[in-house]
């Protein structure tokens, strides 16, 4: 039975769940396979910690260019993350004529269009669909499975960490502030949240999920991103009274030659899929024009659900190895010459429908002064809501708008936070409807 | 660009639906593929149909033999359904060296053992997404996405007919009968639904999820079935008072040598995933010991989202024709000689909660002589419903069990319908929990 040797950098806790995979299920992965994968090296800086697993079969390093450099390895499994000095290490691998497999959204987003070239040149093979939605198989979903359909949307609830805090302050009315602190606690938030909750995480792995639907070059800098720490209990009670839940989404669509992109807060309609997945729990929807709208559902990060994506891609790489690497599909769904270079739609085009809050004086007048403003922009509103009553505070008044072009609602609020009477801090959030 | 060769036997919505992508879309296959797809050919009795496609590309005939022995076709897709003349057709094509593509799941349920090693020991491909799930890629994320588990079970809500009828059941209080005479006109369930309502069409899909799943022979006849037509609304009023809704669910897990596979009406939590799976929608849920949970969504069935399953497989076989076709994923997940023979579980070994309603006489004593049984069974129950009171007729008894061996149910079923104070027509249905 032929064997594909594998190099492991990084036995963190991703690391050690691929290595825990390859070691027990080895007899499993070669009844699937009809071939033997072997763990052969590991490289990490902290050898000395108990992962409670038995490493002896393994060669061990504390310097990853035992790895990539190699002569006996055939695949190259990165887990290090981050930019540097993953990308150096993924590049010298393929250099060194191995394939990649990796977990890491930030590498594929700001480097992926060096890589892919250099693997596509050198017949190599590049895994990493444990960079998005982490054991869900939704990048695999996306470029094969729906691989007929020209992709009209592409919704994603990425980041379990967002959707733990937004989940939490939505059942126990906590704020958010009280809620991480919880989180980072359980080991759910990083003692610097600001990569996820600040949206970026869900914008790297965004900005891979539209490249591979639409055939585009990845343009991780230019995603619109805002995260959801200004997020009050009370907008996601007055979203619940409207029928919302507040989602952190990424959201991707074409229009010609231009694709939208972008990470946001989002109400979707508590009826839709979206609206359900609830915790650290993930989902992808990708809607195409025959398939209609699919959703992949499942955990987003942890030890085991990544590393059983990240032992996935290991197996399609190991079916064509080392011979038919060409046969794979291409990493990112289209052949890399038919990959195309499309702007990003600047985010005063999208059209949406929005929820705004403002904290204005509870005085004669002031919400005619704002609707007459938002009349002026074209903006007809679906409803709007002032519950509290202050004669000297500031109160919120909650308002739907229908949809509308984001250029004119921000030309709105600059003028309306410019009256005296308003507060200049508005929340705007968007709104998504869903068929299913 | 090298040129894969497609011929159609079926002309009907599926095969009009993949005619039309082979048509409209074939510049978008190219670029994802790098090779072109082109339909060659199509056979279809009638070919007077105006499909509203452009076919005067497409060599037409009545007859599938000029299809499936044509010299200039490598793959021939098989949409005529059912079991026979298709397994001649099929076999056909093999033995004339063509791979096939079908969304034929009595097909491949009742003879798929037959054709796999046909298909291998020609060196040729077999896909049949399109058999599961319609427009889901959810035999590629099970087969593929989740292949470095071992998988602890598999769900699916496989029959659009059924869960329309049952979330039209539950959303207007309205009668089996009367929905299901809706579902006709609409045309979601057939003139003779017996195959969809009875779960017959569930039982042929689960029967393949469940040996791609555990890397077992498909055994189609050994699963048990039970369909919906028994239910009423007051079962479903019941069952939501309880916080659950009751869903057709196909259910598969392994149990050492032996392999549960059953499919009947299912007690599923209010908040569960599977529970907010409504109308014609499907999904399956896989679970596996490193995974997770993990759910796939989208339309069960259908002319376009049908047609784009059946169009990626023929896609994902163009990337390896003519030479590599070893180096695709096994048709069943596992390489043909690991394929192992699984007894199915005898239904009495199974251990779940239960619904039971029984129609008892109002008077003293029933219930205690009920109960007694069930503890002689060593049965013990979670809640009790009796609502209606009527001194002359028999009102419905709603009991929950807590978990028991099917065959224990069974007994004290039998026991206690040979009751004088209680009619025969007792119903069972199964409860499951889920995780996620």
């Amino acid at each position: 039975m032929s064997e594909v040797r594998v190099g492991l950098l990084g036995l963190g806790t991703i690391g050690t769940g691929v290595a825990r995979i390859l070691i027990e299920q080895q007899a499993l992965i070669s009844r699937r396979l009809g071939r033997k994968v072997v763990l052969v090296a590991a490289a990490d800086r902290d050898l000395a910690r108990d992962r409670g697993l038995d490493l002896s079969a393994v060669r061990l390093s504390d310097d990853a260019n035992d790895i990539v450099r190699a002569d006996d390895i055939d695949l190259v499994v990165e887990l290090i993350g981050g930019y540097e000095p993953a990308r150096t290490f993924v590049a010298t691998a393929l250099e060194h004529g191995k394939h990649v497999v990796t977990a890491n959204k930030a590498l594929i987003a700001k480097h992926g269009e060096e890589l892919f070239p250099l693997a596509a040149e050198k017949g190599l093979a590049v895994g990493f669909e444990a960079a998005v939605g982490g054991g869900i198989p939704c990048l695999k979903a996306l470029r094969e499975g729906c691989a007929a359909n020209a992709i009209e949307s592409v919704y994603g609830i990425l980041n379990g960490t967002c959707n733990f805090i937004l989940t939490k302050m939505e059942n126990e009315g906590a704020d958010y502030a009280e809620v991480l602190k919880e989180a980072q606690a359980l080991g759910y938030a990083e003692a610097d949240p600001t990569f996820d909750v600040e949206g970026i995480d869900t914008a790297h792995k965004l900005s891979i999920l539209a490249a591979m639907a639409f055939g585009a070059k990845i343009r991780f800098d230019e995603v619109f991103t805002e995260g959801i720490s200004r997020i009050t209990p009370s907008d996601i009670a007055s979203a619940r009274e409207l029928g919302y839940r507040i989602k952190l989404l990424g959201i991707a669509k074409p229009h010609g030659d231009q694709v939208e992109m972008r990470v946001h807060p989002t109400l979707v309609p508590h009826s839709s899929q979206m609206a359900n997945v609830s915790d650290s729990y993930n989902a992808v929807m990708v809607s195409g024009d025959f398939v209609e709208h699919t959703l992949y559902f499942g955990r987003g990060a942890g030890e085991r659900p990544t590393a059983s994506a990240v032992v996935a891609d290991i197996m399609d790489i190991a079916r064509v190895h080392p011979h038919g690497v060409e046969h794979l599909p291409a990493p990112m769904g289209f052949v890399e010459s038919e990959r195309r270079e499309m702007a990003t739609m600047p985010v005063a085009d999208i059209s949406c429908e929005y929820y705004v809050r403002l904290m204005v004086r509870d005085e004669p007048g002031v919400i005619a002064a704002v609707t007459s403003i938002l009349a002026d922009q074209r903006i007809s509103l679906e409803a709007i809501i002032q519950k509290e009553r202050h004669a000297t505070n500031s109160v919120p008044v909650v308002m739907l708008t229908h949809e509308t072009r984001e250029g004119n609602l921000q030309a709105a609020i600059a003028r309306i936070t410019a009256l005296e009477s308003v507060e200049d801090n508005a929340l705007i959030l968007r709104k998504e409807q869903f068929a299913a």
